[in-house]
């Protein structure tokens, strides 16, 4: 509520976060100098992500999240990382009118994200745009994802707590539990509890964790919940601090962030790697050829491949084809 | 309806078939022999995309479109590449009561697809699948898609005929509008057309369409479906299949394959040298103890990129991180 409260962020760096953010997803040159810079001060953001099928009321979660967070005082940035999320812009009345006052409000930055990056994944850039909203002082960061297709599970890769929304007597919910949900989610949100199949939603998925995780420090909580109404929002909010006591309390929050940070590298390093050698290979004359032969028909993509693989590779980087020669020569 | 036409397809070959699927999918040592092996065969499938949000009815219509191919005496087979899709195995029972008669015919080929393949797309290994389909001898490939994320919008990169299925009133179709779809679709489906809203999506799409696509060979059409009841879905066929009869006699189908083939290279060529070079980059010492570093928050992962592309790098490839070096001396 606290409207004008920017919480110790002065208005004017959400631009140079947002003008940041683009050259990020641009993929621009400057970026590796940019992170380089920032990457000097600790975070002090703690990220929290929330993620579910297409229609659970995330966007509303995180809504009244925000709110909360307000009026303790926090700031807080919205990433959205979801094609079908109202922060993109276009969506449903009601959804907007209710984000409204955090859009006008200096201590909330909202910023929905473009999945399109390296490869269509969530990988690659977002873990430098958490970076540069923990670096411009943030105190929490809410990523928001929709729980379709394996790339968006990579968000345990990138927040402290998962909190993952399902509605009952969904086909989605049920789908969405197989598709390796349950070993990401440090929270369960049943939200819409007022539809029929609550309870059983609720006692499954209580069953299942129970089977699943016995004697870790954390009891994953089964809350239910009615974003739309605004019950059962604080109880999401108490769950997400206490879990955040115990990653601290326990070091395992320092463990998982370095784990994490380990993990943007060899993402980093390897998208680095692939794009040098791309515009290389694909700019060799041998390559060039085959290209032409593959578009008329005359040679299939594979063996093109096995022949590329077997003549220009190793004139190009010598013997780091050498795993390839191994296997190629089992036949 | 004709439960034992295996059109042309002996049964047996459709357990061979799955079995190659599954050694693409687990990405297997033998994957590059067979596909090597196989592609000496010329395809004959004809191959449907069909793709749209989650709950948009896209397996019904793919089952209405079995159904009809099947009359015709067709063999099909079905690619869902959809966590939440019935052909999951795990959704409503109406879906799979629907669906059932095809499973029990032997000239239906019907697999769910992980999405999980390289890096979460759908690019890496659905190029191989489809071939594998093909070369089985399927007179028609459906690839259903739910279409959220850009991975998913690869499918026009995979298919002859895409066919974009949107449903009235729901914020989901608006947003999906907006992502990109316009350009990949070859025909668009109103479902659910009895829902409030049906005659201003189908006046949205023309109007986009007549906007957008002005004097192409093909005039996309917007068709109104009640899938569930089977409205529509024989004309959706009609039009795939007048789509199908413009590309093959205007040329287009054998440029559109060409240029599908060529990227499929392309694709298989980075994923085959980033895997080469992977293995190879994260054993080397100094990349293991800089990832120690990173680990302990010693080095921030930035810094730490920089550093190898600086010095582990050059030793390792020589010449080609040149691009690298050349970026990093314009500060």
């Amino acid at each position: 509520m606290s409207g004008r409260d920017t919480g110790g962020f002065p208005p004017g760096d959400d631009l140079t976060l947002a003008r940041l953010i683009s050259l990020v997803e641009k993929d621009s040159a400057q970026v590796p100098e940019i992170m380089e810079s920032l990457s000097a001060q600790p975070g002090k953001a703690y990220r929290i992500g929330i993620t579910g099928p297409p229609g659970a009321g995330k966007s509303t979660l995180v809504n009244g999240l925000t709110t909360l967070l307000r009026e303790r005082g926090s700031s807080v940035a919205v990433l959205a990382v979801d094609p079908t999320s109202p922060f993109k812009g276009g969506a449903l009345l009601g959804d907007r009118v209710r984000m409204q006052k955090h859009y006008t409000d200096e201590g909330v930055f909202i910023r929905s994200l473009a999945t399109r990056g390296v490869k269509g994944g969530l990988t690659g850039t977002i873990g430098e745009i958490i970076d540069l909203v923990d670096a411009s002082g943030k105190d929490y960061i809410l990523l928001e994802t929709v729980g379709v297709g394996q790339g968006e599970l990579d968000i345990a890769g990138h927040v402290d707590t998962v909190v993952v929304v399902l509605v009952p007597g969904s086909g989605d919910s049920i789908q969405f539990m197989k598709a390796g949900i349950m070993e990401i989610a440090d929270i369960f949100v049943v939200n819409k509890s007022d539809l029929a199949g609550a309870d059983e939603l609720v006692n499954n998925l209580s069953v299942t964790i129970d089977l699943a995780k016995k004697g870790e420090p954390w009891q994953i909580p089964v809350l239910k919940c009615r974003a739309d109404v605004n019950e059962g929002t604080k109880e999401l909010l108490d769950q997400t601090l206490l879990h955040r006591r115990m990653l601290e309390s326990s070091g395992l929050l320092e463990k998982r962030r370095g784990r994490q940070r380990l993990q943007q590298f060899q993402v980093l390093l390897e998208q680095r790697i692939l794009e040098d050698i791309r515009a290389k290979i694909l700019a060799e004359d041998e390559v060039k050829k085959i290209g032409g032969k593959i578009e008329k028909g005359e040679i299939s993509p594979y063996a093109a491949l096995s022949r590329i693989i077997e003549t220009v590779l190793p004139s190009l980087f010598g013997k780091e084809t050498r795993n390839s020669s191994e296997k190629r020569s089992k036949k």
